[in-house]
């Protein structure tokens, strides 16, 4: 196994609340790095909605997620910040006089860690129907990230959430025709968004199939060519043309071994104090993975408890280090200066 | 005493938390506003330090005090909310199932009240002297907000803090010249500042004197000529020339009323919980005027502090609206949906 060099600070997780922890880690002077199980920053962001816009974080009246992501990578790369990526966490050691967090190839001697995990590591939840596993990634694709790649394609998205019915909408005037399919006639997406791709099937441009669901994928050589889709009330099948399936049921997560590192526990998340302790000396955690009273799942809570985790950190490995950083605009940023 | 009409939120201060307050209040569509003594948006961000460069707020690598303010004032506005600007709060009642906001001269019915007061209502610490009292205003300024006034004079500045060595550097090359006075030899200002402002001595650009006072203002006819200044040692005087007195002696604040309405204090601060609960029904507070372990001064904690406060009082206010916000990625902003 590799074996990283001792830093001060290691945060789990490279979304927006890690991002701003490794800033902060930047602005008080302390060594830190990203470890993420994804293969690129942003968490989230990245990897489930990069051209959604955002409209709740402070002074962006709307913002897309990848320029946030963007930003925030920028800033925080300002102190020559290390990042690990493709880097899966199993397990956590105590080390001498430190702590050592563990993945499935690497080792990461730490003083302390600051959990930023978000809803852990995730994934699309899979369709169930064993005929479509083949298909994954030629034909069927859960994450959208370049809605162009589907202009004058045959569409059959399936699902019934915010997800499916915004992408139903989005790919209109893109894809060729588009098929939303659904197991009930229960949505849980916003209104607009229902009645917008409701006036597109009026339209002509889509069709909307509710208690519908995947029988099998038919193929014309090594192309996906349609799906057969089941009545799930009748049993009737019928045959749709497409070129392509964008399974969007939602997502699995997994905080994995997290779980068993003695922390305080609520159900899958974190619980904190106003110190954002996790309840083992030197282990803070911020963001999405965390709950307290009147938490909100929020970017703007992620970034103040990530300034909160790091401070505390920062005072924790180093006490005679004040947890309270100065005024950001009295610091001399890239100077010798320290708190 | 003019009466407003009844809001669900009642925002005390207009700096980057109340901004972001009303921000949140819209997102969540209760109707608000923002109350503040000042004459104008902002807080301390405007009146104190419009021209420095903010490097902690998530997602801008720097940002100019007044830019980051426009840029929240422009996000908070997208709902037309409310402010009434130049009102010093003097008092609160209880109205019938409501709360009343008192100011000098208006009355504001309000069902819930977000104080986000800051440091409460500041302002520059003045001269000691009564020679100085009648230049205020003209020849002794307090608040610099444009640099380019003070080109080509010859300026004093009396302090030893950051605000008078960042002015005593910033108007190297824009003053003709500078003198920096302070009672004592330690300054608390930081050390690359300090270094600065003795490298423009040693140049011949600026003068610094240690224990050194203001005796007197010399005038000719209506117009500052002067000052005489005197060694607090030796008690020896000498007369400097100048066109200009900046006295940069920090800020007096006051929370006035407020620390008469039953809330939980702890100083002149207001002790919150994790729900940003200020110790009375349906007060809530957010930003640099609360304290709780852990408390961290820092406008990205007074962001998620007013978001966190919005969304308690919406629920307190309409219990069957639910304390967390949707993702504003799925909202339709300027839509009817509602959460």
């Amino acid at each position: 196994m590799h074996s990283h060099d001792l830093v001060d600070i290691t945060i789990i997780g490279g979304g927006p609340t890690g991002l701003f922890a490794r800033f902060y880690a930047g602005m008080r002077r302390a060594s830190s790095q990203i470890v993420d199980a994804l293969p690129q920053l942003g968490g989230q962001l990245t990897a489930l909605y990069p051209e959604k816009y955002i409209f709740d974080v402070a002074g962006f009246t709307k913002v897309l997620a990848k320029d946030l992501v963007r930003s925030l990578a920028e800033q925080s790369a300002q102190f020559g910040a290390r990042e690990h990526l493709n880097q899966r966490v199993v397990g956590l050691e105590e080390g001498d006089g430190h702590l050592v967090l563990v993945t499935e190839t690497d080792r990461f001697p730490t003083r302390s860690i600051v959990i930023a995990a978000g809803i852990g590591a995730f994934s699309p939840r899979r369709l169930p129907q064993a005929c479509a596993a083949p298909w994954y990634g030629h034909g069927v694709h859960d994450v959208v990230t370049t809605p162009e790649e589907y202009r004058g394609k045959r569409v059959v998205i399936i699902g019934g959430g915010d997800s499916a019915f915004d992408w139903a909408h989005q790919l209109q005037g893109i894809a060729a025709h588009v098929t939303l399919m659904h197991r009930s006639d229960r949505f849980r997406a916003h209104g607009a968004t229902v009645a917008a791709v409701e006036a597109a099937v009026a339209a002509g441009s889509a069709d909307l199939f509710t208690f519908h669901e995947l029988a099998d994928v038919r193929s014309e050589g090594d192309r996906l060519s349609g799906v057969q889709v089941r009545n799930t009330k009748t049993k009737e099948t019928r045959e749709v043309a497409c070129d392509v399936v964008l399974p969007m049921l939602g997502y699995v997560s997994d905080l994995g071994d997290l779980l068993n590192w003695g922390l305080t526990l609520e159900k899958d998340e974190i619980l904190v104090n106003s110190q954002m302790e996790a309840g083992r000396p030197g282990i803070y955690a911020a963001g999405d993975v965390t709950t307290y009273p009147g938490k909100l799942k929020l970017i703007a809570a992620g970034f103040a408890e990530a300034a909160t985790a790091v401070n505390q950190a920062v005072h924790w490995i180093y006490p005679e280090r004040k947890v309270a950083p100065g005024h950001s605009s009295n610091m001399e940023i890239f100077g010798q200066k320290d708190d």
